[in-house]
C-alpha cells in the first residue's frame, strides 16, 4: 500500500532508520503485548541518558488496549550506584590532589545540568568556598549570587579577570565539560590536563588517569562529605557593572552589546527563564550575571538558528502550568524569521513571554565569520512589531515596543508594568549591524582562522 | 574537535547516514581529486532517477582547486537504450492487445512527468485519438485542451463520467502510475490488472507478464510508430462547467469548492504554473480543467503541509528568470502558517505570484478523517492579509484582497489588472469550514475506514 507521508517504496522503516542516528533508544510498537514495556524503556533511557529517543507505531496500534497495572508502579529512573570500592578509590585520589592544591577552582559546564548533579555541585561550591566559574553552556547551573561565583570562563571570551584566575589555578575541578567551539570561544581555552579533574556522567578523569564507569554524582557527594580543609585563594567577583566607556546615556545613543547585557542582568528577577538564540544573544548573555534561580535555555553546541522561538513557546507554556515564572527570549532578526509563527501559538495559548528581538539587519555572527557585507548575510526587512496584531494579538493580550536608544531601553527596564509581564510583550531592539558581543567576535575570528588554516 | 552543528560525539557522518535513507546517490567530497567526478555522478543520478541525492563536504574542501577541463563536456544524462530485441518483443505484445481491444483508454500519471516521456505520451494521445485521462498526480502532464482529453480518474473521486468510462474499458494503457492513497481517492480504483498495460521507467507489465529493465520511453515511441488502426470509443469530455446547483450568484453567497475549482479553470491562462497544497486545494484542483501548457506542482504522495509556499517561491523565481509565466498558489490556512515567511522572500526577490489563501479555519482534511470539531484541528486565527505589509510589502510591489462571496470572487476573476499579475498578489478566500471538495471527503472517509478496520 502506497501511503502518504511515505516515500512510496513500501518501506515504513525509513524514518526510524534515519532517527536511529540521533536517538539513544528506539521503541517500535508492533505488538500490543510489548508496547508498554517498550514505551517505559524509551522514557527511562531518555531521562537517564538525557538524550532523545524515538517511538514509532502503525496507526492501528492506537486503538489497541494494553494492561494498565504497571502504571501503578513509578518508573525506576535511577542509575545503579557506582561500585563502592572503586568510587572510594576515586574519591581518595580526588581528595589527595584537592588537598595538595594551592589555588583550586571549580568550573561547571552543561552536563552538570543535563545529568542532574546540581545539588551536589552547589554543596561543593558552598562547602569548599572555592572560586567557581561556569562555561557558557553552564550558564544557569550555578547560583550566580553566591559570593564565590566568579563569572564565565571561555578562554579569550571569559568575563573580566576570569581567564587569569582559571588558567593560573593548579587544580580545576571541571564538572560536566563540553569543550565545543562555541562553548570555548573557538577553542581558545588554555587549561592543562595536568591540572584538571574531569567529572562526567560516565567517568572521572584525574589528570591523565581515567576511571571509566564511575559516575560523578556519587563521587561528588563523597568529596563534599570528606572535604576537610582546602587552600582557598579568592577569585574575581561577577557583576552586572557596565564598563565606564559604555555608560553614556545621551538620548540618541544607540544600544550596544557591551551596554545591553549587564543592563539585562540588573533587570532580571529571581527564577526568570532566559532563552537566548544562537548568535549575538548566545554570546552576549555571557556578560549577564543572573539573579538566583534563573534557568537559562540555549543551544550552544548544536547552534541551529530558529530554535529559541519554539523553545520560548515551550518554556512559557511550562511556566504557565507551573506558576508563571517570567519567560524572556533574546533572539536575532535572522533567526526569528525562521520560526516567527511560534509567536502566534503563544498568543493563542495566552502565554506571556517577553520577547526581545534584536534588529541588527541580518546574520551578524556570519558577517564576522565570512563576508561582512555579503548579500547572503542580509535578510528580508520585516516590520516586526506588526507581526503581533497580524498573528491575532490584541491590546488585551499583548503589547509591542520599538526601542532605538539606550535611554528608551532604560525607560523600558524601569517600567514596572513591563516588568510585571502581564501579557505577551514584544520588544524590537534596534542595534547597529556592526556591533557584536566581544565573545562572538573572538569566536568568529577563531572559526574563520581555523577554516583558513585547514 | 566538538563543532557546532554536530552532536558533539565526534561523528561527522551522522547526517550523511541519515540522508542515505532518502537519497539515491551520495557524494562525500574528502579528496579534491575525486570531487568533480563524485559531483558529476550525483547530478547525473539525480536527473536520471528523478530522486534526491546528497553531497557532503568538510569546510576545508571549499577552497581546494580541481581540474576544470571536464566542464567543457556536457554530462551524459541519457539512459542506455533498451535491448533492441527485447524492446521489439514488448512492443509486439502491446500492439497485439491494443489492436484486439474494443474500447481502450490512456491513463497518465506522475511518473510520465518525472521520467520525462511527455513527448511520447502526447504523440500516443494525438495519433491514437484514444480517450485520455490523468490520475491526480498526472495533472499538468497532458494537454487538457486536446479533444480526447476526458478528465481526472481516481476511483470514486473521478471527474463526472470518467469512472464509468475507464473501468469499463477492456484495455488501459497506464503510463507512470503511482497508486497511492491520495492519488486514488483512498484506493477506490477498480481497474483489473487483466485489462491493464503498465508503462514504467524501469519495466513494462502487460496484464501479468512483466518485462523488467524495459523502459517505457523506447516502447512508447515504437508503439506510436507502428500503431496502425485502433478501435476508438469516445469518452467523456472535460470541462470547467459549474454544476447547476452551484451556479447561484447572489451577492452574499459563500464560496464553495464545487463552484471555485471550475471557475479557477475558466480564469487560468495558457502556461500558468499552478501550485496546490495538500488539503482542499490538492483535491479541489481535480475539478479544474487546465489551459494548454499549464504546469502543476503538488505533493500528492508525500503530503507534507507547508510545502507549497516554498514551492511557490521557487517556481516564481524560476518563472521570473525564464520569462515570467504566472505562478499561482492555492494553499489552506493551516498549511500556510507553517511556512508563511517564504512570502517575505518572494517580496524581497520582487516575485509576482498570485497566492490564494483559503481561510476555512483549520485542518479541513483532518476534520474529515478524525475529530471534525476537535480542538487539535483548529489553528491560530491570523489577519492574513496584514502579513504582506508586515513582511515588507508596499503598494508598489504587492496588493492584497479579501474575498468572502462568489460575487466578490467573480469580480476578482474578471479584473484585468489582477489577471495581469504585475505585482505580488495575495487573496484571502473565505470558505466555510464545513465545505470540502468531493474527492477530499471520499478520500478522508476511506482513510478513516481503513484506520478503523485495522
Amino acid at each position: 500500500m502506497l501511503l502518504h507521508h511515505t516515500l512510496g517504496n513500501g518501506n515504513f522503516e525509513v524514518f526510524s532508520e534515519m532517527s536511529k542516528n540521533i536517538s539513544c533508544a528506539m521503541a517500535k510498537l508492533n505488538d500490543p503485548h510489548e508496547a508498554a514495556t517498550l514505551i517505559d524503556n524509551a522514557i527511562r533511557e531518555c531521562w537517564v541518558q538525557s538524550r532523545p529517543v524515538y517511538i514509532t507505531l502503525p496507526t492501528d496500534m492506537v486503538q489497541k488496549k494494553v494492561e494498565g497495572e504497571r502504571l501503578k508502579k513509578p518508573l525506576d529512573l535511577d542509575h545503579p550506584p557506582n561500585q563502592s570500592e572503586k568510587e572510594d578509590y576515586v574519591v581518595d585520589v580526588v581528595l589527595k590532589y584537592l588537598h595538595a592544591a594551592k589555588n583550586p577552582v571549580i568550573l561547571v559546564d552543561a552536563c552538570a545540568q543535563r545529568h542532574r548533579v546540581l545539588d551536589e555541585v552547589h554543596a561543593l561550591i558552598e562547602k569548599s568556598n572555592l572560586p567557581t566559574f561556569v562555561a557558557p553552556m553552564g550558564k544557569g547551573a550555578v547560583d550566580e549570587t553566591l559570593p564565590n561565583y566568579g563569572g564565565v570562563y571561555a578562554g579569550d571570551g571569559s568575563n573580566e579577570g576570569v581567564r587569569d584566575r582559571v588558567e593560573s589555578s593548579d587544580l580545576i575541578l571541571s564538572i560536566g565539560a563540553i569543550k565545543s567551539d562555541f562553548n570555548t570561544a573557538g577553542f581558545t581555552y588554555r587549561i592543562s590536563q595536568l591540572s584538571t579533574i574531569d567529572f562526567h556522567s560516565d567517568y572521572v578523569r584525574v589528570k591523565y588517569s581515567e576511571y571509566p564507569g564511575v559516575r560523578m554524582q556519587g563521587v561528588l557527594k563523597k568529596v563534599v562529605a570528606k572535604m576537610g580543609k582546602l587552600n582557598v585563594q579568592p577569585g574575581p567577583t561577577a557583576s552586572n557593572n557596565i564598563a565606564h566607556e559604555d555608560k553614556g546615556m545621551s538620548n540618541n545613543e544607540v544600544i550596544s552589546h557591551d551596554w545591553l547585557w549587564p543592563r539585562v542582568g540588573q533587570w532580571l528577577q529571581p527564577d526568570d527563564i532566559v532563552i537566548t538564540e544562537t548568535g549575538t544573544a548566545n554570546f552576549g548573555i555571557w556578560e549577564t550575571k543572573f539573579p538566583k534561580g534563573v534557568s537559562a535555555l540555549s543551544q550552544v553546541l548544536w547552534g541551529s538558528i530558529g530554535y529559541s522561538v519554539g523553545a520560548c513557546q515551550g518554556a512559557a507554556l511550562a511556566a504557565k502550568e507551573t506558576g508563571n515564572r517570567r519567560t524572556i527570549l533574546f533572539v536575532g532578526d535572522g533567526s526569528f524569521e525562521l520560526t516567527a509563527q511560534e509567536v502566534s501559538t503563544m498568543i493563542r495559548q495566552g502565554l506571556k513571554p517577553i520577547i526581545f528581538l534584536i534588529n541588527n539587519e541580518g546574520y551578524t555572527i556570519e558577517r564576522y565569520i565570512h563576508g561582512f557585507d555579503a548579500p547572503y548575510n542580509d535578510i528580508a526587512q520585516w516590520n516586526y512589531t506588526d507581526l503581533i496584531p497580524t498573528f491575532g494579538g490584541t491590546p488585551d493580550n499583548s503589547k509591542t515596543y520599538r526601542v532605538k536608544t539606550k535611554q528608551e531601553a532604560e525607560d523600558l527596564f524601569n517600567d514596572g508594568e513591563f516588568a510585571a509581564a502581564g501579557k505577551l510583550q514584544f520588544v524590537e531592539l534596534f542595534m547597529p549591524k556592526e556591533d557584536a558581543p566581544k565573545a562572538l567576535k573572538l569566536t568568529a575570528k577563531a572559526s574563520a582562522e581555523n577554516n583558513a588554516k585547514q
